[in-house]
């Protein structure tokens, strides 16, 4: 059976806290979601909004990257009170967007009405009636989201349910029930939905938001009770607590209970997709997400990783493949030789489990690890502590020294407390064009001595590999104390996340000083990027 | 009607990706989760992590710190085939916990029992009626966890009821279902927790995952269906997408459906304990988590602002006060205005909720907060601005500069990298016998640069402050990137936990400049120690 996909990470989305989208932004987001096979974008709302009418006219002007599948919509409120559809130029602003679609909100909890609105109950249901009608007498398809449904239905059910004939007797093309405070329980939704379906002729959706952390449960049991569009934002982020999350809506229904709702084939791009979409908002998508997360298919125990490489139905709910996502054995000493194997003979195939390298391999896991560092969060680390191993390559560049002056931040000027000469030696025939290695001092200035490390160490790389790492940034920084017990001279550990805006990785350092652990991780991000950007099999180590 | 509440964050909880506890934050998280009302607080598997047993001890050994309601509960599997339960070495470790209580799973899905655990069916129900009753017969009160029970009820449902109906026989005094992959539905869940509940006498619990974004829906439906114990994660971390979310049930339950989950007078403090609890785990609770989230109650669309403003009920669930947290629209008092004029209170009582300097006093918590402050977890520095705006006293000393020299470790001598000097100056005529403030230069070394500034500043105040600091040492250093856009720029928060073998406290730094943070939280620290030993009215801010 076919549930209708309507996305609103464009429109709903952007009313979350940190969210701004600019025009380009929101198309990259359209056509990802398009390519999915998501069935209505809802992009704007050009009455309250003017940018969003240059995104609609996007569309309209460039038939030829029209989108392959989606209906676009503009979203909008019934007409005011006392004016006609047709005098109401927000109404107005519906049909300027061009989108052949239309999805407007309207009241259907008598309280909001009267003290929100102060308007009459019949004045509201004439509000969405004539606003519904005239937009459809416009040549638009129209959806009727009706706001605060199930609060008002359990205020005054006829009255909610009389809000919906009003917009059925206009000429909507579906009745969207919403929990517009997402304080809704699944069996109240289950039940309230039911007796919609049974009632009306046409077909409903379901609206939902997360302020009970219930908003997918409600979806799903909305569509049991016979809903047949499904609404929310592709990550879940809203006004509030978000969204419904599609990401995980989709798959559940897909995937667990046959349902219909993007193309069969694209369900495997949904991880990417949901990592795509987290990425052009400038947001980091929930790493416990589920179906899409980093670590949704992640194993630590010993006993779980033995037990998924026996079975992984055994604690895993789904293929992650399923999904584009991949089940990923924690690295560390706990669990076991045959994940280690198995990333290892990614990288070189030829190495058995039995092999000299592979138990210089598994020692130099423990041994790192009894020095503090941990490599479940931090693969990439690992990857070129692995390749010193197993390769002959000689690294691409060296530290010699560096030495770093801070002082307080009054005595200093602005932004500038400390200073960082750095010398390194890049021995790397391809970029230095010499068969000698290539000594390099540069001096740079920061806030604070970790990022002057950092500014110094991209200046004196920058001759070399300033193309491969121009679009390499740290999108993390992390730092745990190891041992308590010593305070200031306890050991530190500092994990760093970098992005070069397709793939991420995590990088690990070690010291009791955090200036020293911060530079070995911030080193090792480096050295990562570019080793990955000549072998690709070291992409098995990134994410 | 009671719901009880068991608690795993220090279990499950410690299975989540990055998650590693010492026995001083297990501590703290127990003694914050038992002042809510908690049940059961389930602490550690003392069979295959022996470090969980230095926890145990701690309250076995502390009569007088002990717990004022919560149960502590060792966790651990079903005895080994083919010997007693006695005889089984992690078995025994849970006699060794000294916990009364203790929490056992084993097997209810077939599939496990033959292909994981290579048993017979039958052989599996004796492990579990033995284990159950060897450990009840040592005086445990003993609870069942059945893993994958509704994946093997599915399956088998005939076995599933047999692997419950060997605990029941054993003696369990709960019977808990787990939804171990957590791949199931609202509706399945409610459907055979029913029939569950109406075939066993022993009270049922549930124990959910959110693979499917559903464990809160899934524990409430559960609920709804007659169990009377739920387990979960307070802040919902755990292994994969994690466990279910009890920061999000506990409100749900008892808020909305009238069940009675923790203490009535401690629900207003369940968001400062979700961000205690946060800080503590060293991860970030997600800014939208349901009820205890920072955006949970952010209203950014102007017209829901305006509507909200007629009338919050119109876009809340619920009063945000409820669960201690704060419409973001009116101000982030986020600490309460009532907490903080009690603890106020308790140095000056003069103070009173209306009076010039408690207005400023809050006035300083919410610019202190915009910049980055965090003072739930750092009650002591609070203290010292307090104390700035109450008190007319003069500070003990005050930084004139410092200036740091660091080093690679390689190029350093040993633990020697980083050199600083120092000067102060300090105006306490109790200990220079001096009208004039005195000028104190110093120069140290350390590994680190923190570690140098450290060993300076007790250096600076040794001749004058020697005896009181004698004891003071740092027991914990946490470091925290407040956003992360711009990697080594960004804002550092620095905590630091402090004690003098008595008494413990908290301090924060904010700065770009980790160092400079740190230097904050450390200043901090020992003046707070220097306060508090001339008055000991300053011992509330300690604990």
């Amino acid at each position: 059976m076919k549930i209708t996909i309507f996305d609103s990470t464009l429109r709903d989305g952007a009313q979350a806290e940190g969210i701004s989208f600019s025009v380009t932004d929101k198309i990259k987001i359209a056509q990802a979601l398009d390519s999915l096979g998501v069935d209505y974008i809802e992009a704007g709302n050009p009455g309250s909004n003017p940018k969003d009418l240059e995104f609609f006219r996007y569309f309209n002007e460039n038939g030829d990257k029209s989108l392959r599948h989606a209906k676009l919509i503009a979203f909008g409120s019934t007409r005011r009170k006392g004016i006609s559809a047709k005098e109401d130029k927000n109404v107005n602003a519906l049909l300027e967007s061009g989108a052949g679609s239309v999805c407007i909100f309207g009241k259907s909890w008598d309280f909001h009405v009267t003290e929100i609105l102060n308007a009459t109950l019949d004045e509201n249901l004439e509000m969405i009636c004539d606003t519904v009608a005239y937009l459809k007498s416009q040549g638009k398809e129209v959806m009727f989201d009706a706001e605060h449904f199930f609060d008002g239905y359990k205020n005054n059910p006829e009255y909610a349910f009389a809000s919906l004939k009003a917009a059925q007797d206009g000429g909507a093309a579906a009745l969207v029930l919403c929990d517009t405070n997402g304080g809704c329980f699944p069996n109240e939704i289950y039940e309230i939905v039911k007796k919609v379906v049974a009632e009306f002729e046409v077909p409903v959706g379901i609206h939902t938001h997360n302020d009970c952390e219930m908003a997918v449960a409600n979806s799903i049991m909305a569509v049991e009770a016979g809903a047949t569009q499904v609404q929310g934002t592709f990550t879940g982020f809203g006004e509030r607590c978000g969204n419904a999350n599609l990401s995980a809506i989709i798959p559940g229904l897909q995937l667990k209970k046959g349902y219909d709702c993007i193309f069969p084939d694209e369900m495997q791009n949904l991880t990417r997709t949901a990592r795509f979409i987290s990425e052009v908002a400038n947001t980091s998508l929930n790493k416990r997400a589920a179906y899409v997360g980093q670590t949704a298919f992640a194993h630590k125990g010993g006993m779980h990783i033995d037990a998924v490489a026996k079975n992984p139905e055994s604690f895993e709910h789904i293929n992650p493949e399923k999904v584009g996502n991949a089940r990923r054995n924690l690295m560390s000493e706990v669990s076991g030789r045959s994940t280690l194997l198995k990333k290892v003979q990614q990288v070189n195939p030829k190495i058995t489990r039995d092999s000299l390298k592979m138990a210089r391999v598994m020692e130099k896991l423990k041994e790192q690890e009894r020095k503090g560092y941990q490599f479940e969060n931090a693969e990439s680390s690992f990857a070129l502590k692995i390749r010193r191993i197993i390769s002959k390559r000689k690294p691409l560049f060296e530290l010699c020294y560096f030495k770093i002056i801070s002082e307080d931040m009054a005595s200093a000027s602005k932004n500038v407390n400390a200073t960082a000469i750095l010398k390194i030696h890049v021995d790397d025939y391809s970029v230095t064009k010499s068969l000698d290695s290539i000594n390099v001092i540069v001096a740079e200035e920061g806030n604070g001595p970790v990022n002057a490390l950092d500014s110094a160490l991209r200046k004196a790389l920058d001759p070399y590999y300033g193309e491969v790492l121009k679009n390499v940034k740290l999108t993390d920084y992390k730092v745990r104390v190891l041992d308590s017990n010593d305070a200031t001279q306890s050991k530190v550990r500092v994990l760093i996340e970098s992005t070069d805006g397709t793939r991420k990785w995590s990088t690990v350092g070690v010291s009791p000083n955090v200036v020293e652990a911060s530079w070995e991780a911030l080193m090792d991000s480096i050295k990562f990027k570019l080793i990955m950007d000549r072998d690709k099999r070291y992409e098995v180590f990134a994410y």
